[in-house]
């Protein structure tokens, strides 16, 4: 059920033509209210895709009525004809859900550098709308993947009974994490009463520990765009801790799950950062060895190479003592005081999790940040993707 | 000849049973003098080797007599027990030398994690000193080599007839190039009378523009050491400018010859930012593509893809309008204004040499970083490299 799981959504996935292979390729999800508050989180990147462009105006109130995602394009620097095409979009959603077009969030994913046929789409719209339903989370789900093998969806109950509100979401791709996609999208509802300024502290208390930690190959997308809408359906009005704990949990649980899908991936790795003088110098150094790819070409060898973390280590400007780094691969401390402690051949790489623990010994801050290993077929798959 | 062209110096290179195959593995590079300037500079990576930790002392004063350094082992996170054994090779060098050992700059190079052999290095201090001799740069060049399939040097000779000076060089490996080797070691000789904090200032100028802008997989190397000697044996002194106009063209050439010879590389990409607001933003934007795993893997697979440049630009901070951004790969201006232009089916990405072109519209400044793709022989060789 996933976004139509707390009440006051509807949601539908069809086919608009825009997947050559006849899957689900455009979405539609409806906040039926009675109330319309909303966060949104876009890409970073100063590049973005006329989705992206269009959507964070709309958002800017903190009020979304609608969500159309589409597959199959990411409509990104197609110039001003495709930000025409984005607002024709969003124009036809409005007219058939009789909201007006700024309340309407406009997603894209697929290819760069191609037009989206602006005509499908709108013929998607109306046949979305025509589906819409209070159980087509899952056709919406399936609708947004582009190379995903599986859906990912999440749904979490709060509340005592009688005051059960709950939350729902959806995500595609993996932004940096299966990148031939080159875009995380992310939907999720919830039946609270949540005010939509709670809304974005929640959802930016929660991206930073979930999304934002996710690092495939330090590639930034020009979609990536998760988007929070509140009906109120419920009646229920949880505390903002309450709220962020619950919203925090389910795009944990999503981030995980685009991890666990990354293409290419032999390894799932969770870099965790210990002892650190801040948070920020936690992400920092964890970042650093997700982005090495030296060392996740190591894992993918099945090689415990913590010298290559260390050095990526070194790149950083957290504080730490050079000589002083302890650093377990699969809890094995395999370097101690920055010299070999451990055994590297009884660290067993074959298992697809692995953790990577590295104690700068410099606070109490810690930090997790999760990559997947450099393989063949990442090289394969993003190398053959376009041509 | 390399190193041993100009006039007062000697080399040699022998086998110290660092390498398993018997190859040569221990070089060293003696300056007879008159003047004993030099300059050095050393990987930024705050995790150093202890080769570094150690040379980085030495080259304060602005003297350095001797260079010896080995390959076979990069005695990096080896602990105070390695840190010994640098401080050891080079006493010993001092002793049969009849220097001081703080004027003896120490390079190693080859796995890290591992303890160096102490007494292999101090037995082959001996047959090296043994074997100096005035054309003793080649075996130099080759002792310095790990997975290098070429020796790399240059020879250039400046100065009116009877006023010749000369600039000597060789290089190995390739820092974050042919990461395997983790390490990219270069020693330059000149006969030219050349103070040292002229040395510097031309090292600093020559680096900026060749080794610096050299980035092959992001990864900072913990041995990356440059260092040139200036003998003064020409008796001529050239100007600031016409030697740091040569030794740039020198390092050039030595770091062009390092990514020529990168390994598992089927393209050498020449990224080439023009009309940015400064020289720094230039590099900037030029290095974030250069870091594009998504980018280096799509040239690897043949494929112009101009959206994945664009992607990387836009995650910088560099002076620019994300919507007017031209593209040039091979010459074919498939991206204008941020939107598709010429068909990239006419780019030919099937020979060795690959060049981008980005156009900021922002300035008159320019710069050039040089890049390899991401293929299967780079995750293999990387992987399968300490297992």
């Amino acid at each position: 059920m996933s976004i139509t799981h707390p009440a006051g959504f509807t949601a539908a996935g069809v086919h608009a033509g825009l997947k050559s292979n006849g899957n689900l390729d455009l979405a539609l999800v409806q906040n039926l209210g009675p109330t319309f508050d909303s966060a949104s989180v876009f890409t970073a990147n100063r590049c973005k895709a006329n989705p992206v462009l269009w959507s964070q105006e709309v958002v800017k109130d903190g009020v979304v009525r609608a969500v159309v995602l589409n597959s199959g394009g990411a409509n990104c620097y197609t110039g001003p004809e495709g930000f025409q095409t984005t607002h024709a979009v969003a124009e036809k959603v409005a007219e058939k859900l009789g909201i007006g077009a700024v309340d309407v969030v406009v997603c894209s994913t697929g290819l760069i550098g191609l037009a989206n046929p602006r005509q499908n789409l709108l013929d998607g719209v109306e046949a979305a709308y025509a589906a819409l339903s209070a159980d087509g989370g899952a056709d919406a789900g399936r609708a947004i993947m582009t190379t995903d093998s599986v859906p990912k969806s999440v749904v979490l109950t709060r509340g005592a009974p009688g005051q059960e509100w709950s939350i729902g979401g959806m995500a595609k791709g993996a932004g940096m994490l299966a990148p031939a996609m080159a875009t995380m999208l992310v939907v999720i509802t919830t039946d609270a009463v949540v005010p939509a300024p709670v809304l974005d502290q929640a959802l930016r208390a929660s991206t930073r520990v979930s999304f934002d930690r996710l690092d495939s190959d330090g590639c930034m997308s020009t979609n990536d765009t998760v988007t929070v809408m509140a009906s109120g359906a419920s009646g229920v009005t949880p505390t903002p801790a309450e709220f962020t704990e619950a919203l925090q949990e389910a795009c944990i649980s999503l981030a995980k799950q685009l991890l666990a899908d990354a293409e290419g991936a032999d390894h799932e790795i969770s870099i965790t950062v210990v002892n650190a003088a801040s948070e920020d110098e936690a992400v920092e150094v964890g970042r650093s060895v997700a982005r090495s790819n030296l060392f996740k070409a190591a894992v993918f060898g099945n090689d415990p190479n913590w010298g290559r973390v260390l050095a990526s280590v070194g790149t950083t400007q957290a504080a730490f003592d050079p000589a002083d780094l302890d650093v377990a691969i699969n809890d094995v401390w395999v370097c101690k005081q920055s010299t070999p402690a451990a055994d590297p051949a009884t660290v067993d790489l074959k298992p697809r999790h692995v953790t990577v623990t590295i104690d700068l010994k410099a606070g109490d801050a810690t930090a997790t940040v999760w990559t997947n290993d450099l393989t063949h077929a990442y090289v394969h798959e993003n190398s053959a993707y376009s041509s």
